[in-house]
């Protein structure tokens, strides 16, 4: 597995002038003495955050015989503890460990310390800028957990940290490596939908049992209606953002996928957001079934149940986003890829292509699937069979681990995160003006947007990715 | 079939309080000298337009052993004559007709004669609201087809001429009447959802055919890339309102039933309305991809190829409207309805309702749809079974003759045809103003909106309606 999947596009010397020309400064010497250029056979990796998800993360990195984990950082005992039981298990050396005392300050012995290539931030959201910006300028490269920050000013500090110290930085957002959503990028490239149209996608996810529990580590999920300081897990920090917060929270697993499609911060960028947001009813109702006596049945909730917010590009596009996590109902991220020749929806596993599918039918999507099925997933299903999220998570640790050994650009990078992330900060800030429509902030300062409305996206000349699309030399 | 399927909810004395505090005038007599409170045996009918769309409701009239064809009008001696073959046909007697000589002024004249209890009105969009009031002034009640005007305007000329007049008034709004519509609102009535949060309707329809097309009375749909003049049927007008607006052009087949859901105008109203346009591209190349050389394929279209619109409503819920008529696609009016406890969507013919269905399960709809099936398809399915839109034509139809004959409120009022049509221009501004939220206007002056957002909806102590709920007496 230490072979790197990718054709190797880039020589030497492109990528220098390519990076060269995106930050001005690509290719530097991090704090830590590690050029990010340079093609490495092992990574040196820490993790802050070794909870449920980091605990994910972990396994894919144990699996691996190009990663040495060499340090775990968690406020936690017990979650930490469980972390150290996995890296026994592998039989790979006991790594350092921060935190084990519940200081707040772990991460940043930890990274002070140095030895360390890369680390994977998978803690409560409002960790992720600061840790990163903080890696960042330790020259330690980093793989952050959605989302990129709270604020929006956290956004742009995040952006200019990765833009001052060159440290790579790839938002580990798990969903563009979906099977169907990378067969489609591939149809999207192929041309198949013709130019697209309109593009939707969201997390319509039931976490009413997530953000609720019963406090009790060995129960996650559901038995109770604690959350905060008595909950456990994320209960015991994610459910405040439903208390204080309205807006779309979660927009990458979403976005990114049609964010790809549409080639932004590629030629193309978001102009306008809006999002609306109905009455907050799912959480309050949840806990008043459960244990109407429970201090709890007298919290109120800011979230609205399902927040509408629709983004529109500069060539043209349409990008529809639903949230949907405090209310009963089947898992759906609700893609729809639309062209000017058909259309793909998950929700009915369902494709119509002009001139191809019979007039008036949908098409069942698996043949596509079979006929677009990514080179990358015909070569590591096998070993994506056993990873998070049916694969998922094998493929983005991969793509992240696979960029930083040969130096290449990330491929979901600082400025996909930032441009993603930002929709959460934005959508509050329209909901909170009565739904109005915003102007879309440009990360990239003009540098990758030049296209207009009206414009023929998916005609214009650029090179077909093997996987996800890189950053472009000229922009 | 002259029996009325409405069980008399209202007595008449009830009938008149409540009408009363409406419009103050819902009991008048019109200028023909017919007191719409009488219960009638027959209706003397006349019809404003024959083309495509009128043929199906004449269609439904002519089958009708309550209903007299008295008059007919239509600028397009073609469509007329074809018009009195199938009065012929049916053995009923001739009517009189208007317009054979193209005299755009034969409606007029057609009113001014008299002799008609009610009229259905199925011309092009922009004469649907002039028309509506003249017969409404001259006391012949309206069956108006959608839309109710073009205009904001031309919505409250509409609005103020009803209630000036009391004459009756209603949209023709078929969907409403759809099996599987029908059942949903029985469960929505039947708490089966919960509280309502979030609805989704639209009009996903691949028109290209329909605004386009070779010119022949023989071929209406396809077969030529002709509009205005040199087109047929709605290629000669309906697509000229692609060339000049971008807006959601035909809101009414998915806000109908999701207002209906929603109790609009009966408890609760639209107070915010968005809409997002995407580039248009589909019309343009559907011409040149069959005739590059044809001088329309230098034709400009406004009309973003897909319209993505937002509504909030007072009671906390939001609605969703996708209108998608310029591209290859299946046919679809993409309806959710969504509350605390579950949801629906038409498709994927899925249903989840927590504490039934099987977690993170989706049900076929099928099994729903039998148990909650409308009284009126159970009795009527079998009539219905001919008529247009898979049955819907009978029973829209149906419903404005019985509510005509008994003298009962209209189903689909002068309230619900202007507030669901006024969508449209109100689309138009937003996309107009660079996509901006715009205050929704409450047609009912406050009188039927006096819920406030995260009050809850459904709780409400309100009658359920054997049919679609009519007003209230009480707003």
């Amino acid at each position: 597995m230490s072979t790197s999947p990718f054709s190797n596009r880039f020589n030497r010397r492109d990528f220098l002038v390519g990076s060269a020309r995106v930050a001005g400064a690509a290719l530097v010497t991090g704090a830590a003495g590690q050029a990010f250029g340079a093609v490495r056979e092992r990574l040196r990796i820490g993790m802050i955050g070794t909870g449920m998800r980091g605990q994910v993360h972990l396994r894919e990195l144990l699996r691996r015989d190009d990663v040495d984990v060499v340090a775990l950082c968690d406020v936690e005992p017990i979650m930490l503890d469980k972390a150290l039981e996995k890296v026994a298990k592998a039989g790979k050396p006991v790594p350092r460990t921060y935190g084990a005392d519940r200081d707040p300050d772990g991460w940043r012995a930890m990274l002070a310390a140095g030895g360390l290539d890369g680390v994977i931030i998978a803690t409560p959201w409002e960790w992720h800028a600061p840790m990163a910006i903080e890696a960042m300028r330790a020259g330690v490269a980093v793989g952050c957990e959605v989302v990129a920050g709270i604020t929006l000013q956290d956004h742009w500090d995040v952006l200019n940290t990765q833009l001052s110290t060159g440290t790579p930085y790839m938002l580990l957002e798990n969903v563009c490596y979906r099977r169907d959503v990378l067969a489609v990028l591939r149809m999207v490239r192929a041309g198949v939908f013709g130019e697209l149209a309109h593009l939707q996608g969201g997390y319509q996810h039931d976490l009413r049992g997530v953000k609720l529990n019963g406090g009790d580590p060995a129960h996650p999920y559901g038995g109770g209606v604690e959350f905060g300081p008595k909950g456990w897990s994320e209960a015991r920090w994610r459910t405040e953002h439903s208390v204080r917060r309205d807006g779309d929270l979660y927009p990458s697993h979403g976005i990114g996928p049609c964010a790809m499609a549409t080639n932004i911060n590629r030629g193309n960028r978001f102009t306008r957001i809006n999002s609306f947001s109905t009455a907050a009813r799912g959480l309050h109702d949840y806990i008043v079934k459960q244990a109407p006596d429970h201090p709890n049945a007298k919290a109120t909730f800011k979230l609205g149940d399902i927040v509408t917010t629709t983004l529109a590009c500069a060539n043209g596009e349409t990008i529809l986003l639903q949230h949907d996590t405090s209310l009963p109902r089947p898992y759906s991220l609700g893609f729809r890829v639309q062209g000017t020749k058909g259309l793909w929806m998950d929700v009915n596993h369902s494709i119509y292509v002009e001139g191809v599918s019979k007039p008036e039918q949908w098409d069942d999507f698996k043949q596509w699937q079979d006929k677009y099925d990514h080179p990358l997933w015909r070569r590591f299903g096998e070993d994506a069979a056993g990873a998070g999220h049916g694969g998922m998570d094998f493929f983005v640790m991969h793509a992240f681990l696979e960029a930083l050994k040969n130096g290449e650009p990330m491929p979901i990078d600082i400025y996909d995160a930032v441009t993603w992330s930002a929709i959460t900060p934005l959508s509050e800030q329209s909901v909170a003006q009565g739904f109005q429509t915003l102007d879309f902030p440009d990360f990239t300062n003009g540098a990758c947007a030049r296209a207009s409305r009206g414009s023929r996206s998916t005609t214009a000349t650029r090179r077909l990715p093997l996987f996800l699309p890189v950053r472009l030399p000229n922009c």
